[in-house]
């Protein structure tokens, strides 16, 4: 399966935000991330960068 | 393998962009897409949808 999870970036670590996501949709400075159950979760953030294969979703704060 | 392809919205049309890519880092207006072959590819955009099972990346213009 190719879900990824999100991260929130804090300081030098990375805290887990959400697991299996599946989609990411950016809404002003809002991220709405979705898992593959259609769960979803709202954060205020922008994406600091995706790596696939890695399977890794990297927010960070405004 | 979990690599998608990145699209360039335009209207009603997804117009392919790259395929296989592995990274997507936003840095500015800028989008930074990098295949999985290292190859990137730098549009001006920003990220309108990621559908990770469906692999497509939709990019709009600023």
């Amino acid at each position: 399966m190719c879900e990824a999870s999100a991260y929130l970036r804090n300081g030098d670590k990375d805290e887990l935000l959400l697991q299996d996501v599946n989609k990411i949709t950016p809404d002003g400075d809002i991220l709405i991330i979705e898992d593959i159950f259609g769960d979803r979760k709202m954060v205020k953030g922008k994406i600091k960068e995706i790596i696939l294969l890695d399977h890794k979703i990297i927010i960070e704060k405004n």
